[in-house]
């Protein structure tokens, strides 16, 4: 079992009914989650997701869409009694951000809270079953994507899913080809599209990317299949955004909160 | 139009879709907001609430359940395009919390944003028709209430609501009658109650109240009306609160979320 569950699809400011970014990848037993949102512990109560699981947490960077959930949700498995340590991974003031509230509210978390900081491409988890890897994107502040990689299981062991599976989370960022290397032929690709083609001047501005680009993107990087996400709050409806992919590459579909898409 | 609009109701950790610790203070055409618990903006869309005409934003205490929605909510004012000043009051490490986290993301807000530190018991709005003070209650860090208080209208204007009313909010507090002078009289009175009385041990080792506590005290403070909220996660149901509650004080009621009660 390896899948991504959506927790939040939104942009910036949730709207009707879209919460920020969040994303739960399970892997065989393990869960990590991909960026906190506000309201990302109700998403997961909500979901009945056993959120007491997961172990690591990738925040790929510092606008409030994609973190102002996670100091709620460290304090709710405090308050829990969670004994299993915590790994969270983010660009470097998050640390400080995270311990001075704490320390505000005289805070004894039952469990070890590991915060470490991510500034270079690199390795951050590898063990014997998935390695997980980060990489820079294009945005307005310093920002990193996520690839989770399946290894290849001893030839002995190997079944009809022995090709090792991968996930490329895209974060936040512009069109840009020179990503195209970190998530080359992935399974599932999540590349943000906060707005549609008619927009993409304000999407280059605003280091975001349109459906149309994220559609280009995963054409040229030869993934299987595109998920699409971070839609403006501008947008009530948001079907367009598939649509207008589709016409690049078919393979794609919107994250919807709720939703577990296999990798 | 005096009236409170409950936007969350438990507390600590979210349980049940209970949220955490928000209300809304609408006073004339003014509203104000008392704490703000993660997930606050959310609901205040889920409800439909102007909630750009929130002028003034109170925090209790720096315990998570009652701020950790704050960040978000001015992200999202500024994301909004807001132009009105925003007055911020709260404990003292409150103002340093916000700041970094908007520095970070090199945040610049489109409207003034004013944080104020409150440390002692004393005035914080006085206009000529509504008076807002805070008063220190009996927490496990500092916390304090806060009293709104209306003030009285001219003889010659007067009408049949010439009674100036008020709206006493008890924050989180263990029982405690030295706070009663406070809130004496008010027509509503907020006091929290996050267990019931076969608990009122562990209430008062965590520094919090029973139901039959907050009921003795708005009997105590000769308060018209009580209302009970902070229920902790380990009830689902309520509907005890308010029962218990009643065998003491009749005119009391649990907080519900969405629903507005007239002062």
């Amino acid at each position: 079992m390896f899948s991504v569950t959506i927790l939040g699809n939104n942009s910036a400011v949730p709207a009707y009914e879209r919460f920020p970014t969040s994303q739960l990848v399970s892997f065989n037993g393990d869960k990590f989650l991909i960026d906190c949102g506000e309201g990302t512990q109700m998403q997961l109560m909500k979901y009945k997701i056993r959120y007491s699981r997961i172990s690591h947490i990738f925040i790929s960077h510092l606008h409030g869409d994609h973190y102002f959930g996670l100091i709620g949700l460290i304090n709710s498995f405090g308050l829990l009694n969670r004994q299993q340590d915590l790994h969270v991974y983010g660009p470097s003031p998050l640390k400080k951000i995270i311990e001075l509230q704490l320390n505000v509210a005289s805070t004894r978390l039952p469990f070890e809270l590991q915060i470490h900081t991510i500034d270079t491409p690199g390795l951050l988890v590898d063990n014997e079953e998935i390695k997980i890897s980060c990489f820079p994107t294009d945005h307005r502040i310093e920002c990193f994507g996520f690839l989770f990689q399946e290894k290849a299981l001893p030839r002995k062991l190997t079944t009809q899913h022995s090709a090792p599976r991968s996930y490329a989370y895209c974060a936040d960022t512009r069109y840009n080809e020179q990503l195209l290397p970190y998530v080359a032929e992935a399974n599932l690709l999540y590349h943000e599209s906060t707005y549609l083609d008619d927009q993409h001047e304000k999407a280059a501005l605003r280091f975001h990317a349109t459906a149309k680009q994220a559609a280009n993107f995963a054409k040229k990087a030869s993934v299987k299949r595109l998920l699409l996400g971070h839609f403006s709050s501008q947008y009530e409806s948001i079907h367009e955004f598939e649509e207008e992919a589709r016409t690049i590459f078919p393979a794609s579909e919107n994250a919807l909160q709720g939703v577990t898409y296999l990798v």
